[in-house]
C-alpha cells in the first residue's frame, strides 16, 4: 500500500496565512476530506476528489479517509485552524487505534496556526504568560466539567481562550461562562470576541468581563478572557491592543 | 512618520512551516531585531540590518525596535514558533504602553506556528481536547505559582505543555514539576520531550510520568505531558503516536 493521509490544519483562512508544507500537501492530494466550508476554501484543483460532509461526524470522516489511503490514495483531511487543536487530527488516531490494520499507514499531521494564535495576534498579546484552551462545547464532556476548568483556570491566572462558544444547538452556555467567571474574576478583567481573523468578515469586539454580552459570539468566535493583569492600550485608530505583561503581579 | 514594526513569529525552524505572510514581511525589512539563534536562521539580504541580541533582555530589545520605526525604518522583531506565546509580542506592548508617542505606531503582530503546535503534530494529537501552556521559568514568576497552577491545571484535566522546562541556570525546576504531578496524575500517564521540531536535530521521545527523566530536556525542548486519557498507539516503524480523545471519560 502506497497510498497516505495528510492532517492538515489551514490556519484562519487568508492563504497568506498557510505554510508551504500545509499548501503542497493540499496540492498534492487526490482525495480531500473535511467540513464543507473548510473545503470551500481551497482552490479547485482538476481530478482531485472531495469528499465534504456536515459537522459533527469526525469519527466517520476520518474512517473514510483512512480507508482511502489504505487503498492507495494521497488523502488530505481538512480543518480550519491547527488540526490538533478541536479539530480533525484526534478523530483519525481514535479511528486509527481501533483499526489494527492502520497502524502502519503513512500519516502525517502539518500544524497550521490555530484560531487562538491568529486571534492573539490580531489583538495584540493576550497571552502574554500561561494560558489555556477550553472547549465550550457539552457534547463531548459534561457540562459540570466545562465549569471546573473554566473555575480552575481563572483562579489559577490562566489567560482563557474559549473555542466553539455557542452555537444555534448551544446558546446558554457562554453566558453561564461569564457568570461562572465573574463570580472569581474582577468585572474589569478584559474580553476579546475574535470571529473570521484574516477572512473578509472579520469582527473584533474588545470589552470586559463585566460588560461582555454572550450574544457577540456564534460559532466562528473565539473568546479570549484575560487575567486581571492584562492591559488595554487605546490607540488614536483601530481597536485598542491588549497584552497580558510576562512578568507575575506586576503589570507593565 | 512611516515607519512600521512587524512582530513576526517564524514557526518551529522549517521554512517550510513559514507562512507567506511573515516570509514577506521578512523580505521588506530594512532591519531585523532578535534574538541571535532566532536571527542566524533566517536568509540574509543585502542592506538589511541585524541587531542581535543576547537572551532575556526582551524590553530593550523591544524599545530598540519600536524607536527604529518611529524613525521610518520598516523593522522586524523576530521570535521562534509564535511571537504572542512565552515570545517578543508581550515585550513590545510593554514597551508601548509606556511611552505614548509610540501609541501610534503601525505595528502589526504575524502569527506564526507555536512550538507546542509543531511538537503536538509531530506526536499525533495529544491536544485533542482541553490544555494549557506554562513556562516553567521562575525568572518572571515566583516558582509557587508556577506550581500551583500546574498541580490546577492536572487537577482540572488539562494536557500540558511545559515551555522553558529547563537551562543551564535552572536546572531543578522540571524535576520538581514531575514530582509534584506525580501527585495528582497516575504514573503511566504519558509524556513526550520534543526538541527542535522540524530542524537536523529533531528528538522526540515518548514516556510516562513515571519514567519521564527531567535530564531529557533542555532549553530547545517543549514537554507534553497528557492526562490519563491520553492514549499510546505503537506503530511498526517510528515513534509512537500520542492522542488525547476528544470524548471525556470514554478513552477511544
Amino acid at each position: 500500500m502506497s497510498g497516505r493521509l495528510a492532517v492538515i490544519g489551514t490556519g484562519p483562512g487568508d492563504p497568506d496565512l498557510l505554510a508551504p508544507r500545509a499548501a503542497a500537501a493540499l496540492a498534492d492530494a487526490t482525495d480531500l476530506v473535511g467540513y464543507g466550508p473548510y473545503l470551500d476554501r481551497i482552490a479547485a484543483r482538476e481530478g482531485q476528489a472531495r469528499h465534504a460532509s456536515d459537522n459533527r461526524v469526525e469519527l466517520g470522516r476520518a474512517r473514510l479517509a483512512l480507508g482511502l489511503a489504505a487503498d492507495g490514495r494521497r488523502v488530505a483531511v481538512v480543518s480550519g485552524g491547527d488540526s490538533g487543536v478541536f479539530g480533525m487530527a484526534a478523530a483519525v488516531f481514535e479511528a486509527i487505534e481501533a483499526h489494527p490494520p492502520w497502524h502502519g499507514l503513512d500519516v502525517e499531521v502539518i500544524p497550521g496556526i490555530s484560531a487562538l494564535l491568529a486571534a492573539a495576534a490580531r489583538l495584540g498579546a493576550p497571552l502574554g504568560h500561561d494560558f489555556c484552551a477550553i472547549s465550550l462545547s457539552d457534547n463531548l464532556k459534561p457540562w459540570p466539567v466545562v465549569l471546573a476548568r473554566l473555575v480552575a483556570a481563572a483562579s489559577a491566572g490562566f489567560v482563557i481562550a474559549l473555542y466553539n462558544p455557542a452555537s444555534r444547538a448551544r446558546p446558554w452556555q457562554l453566558g453561564a461562562a461569564f457568570e461562572a467567571l465573574r463570580g472569581v474574576l474582577s468585572g474589569s478583567t478584559p474580553v476579546a470576541f475574535a470571529a473570521a481573523i484574516s477572512r473578509a468578515d472579520e469582527r473584533v469586539v474588545v470589552t470586559t468581563l463585566e460588560a461582555a454580552d454572550a450574544g457577540e459570539a456564534d460559532m466562528r468566535t473565539l473568546v479570549l478572557i484575560g487575567t486581571e493583569a492584562t492591559r488595554r492600550i487605546d490607540r488614536p485608530h483601530g481597536a485598542p491592543w491588549l497584552y497580558t505583561p510576562r512578568q507575575h503581579g506586576s503589570p507593565a
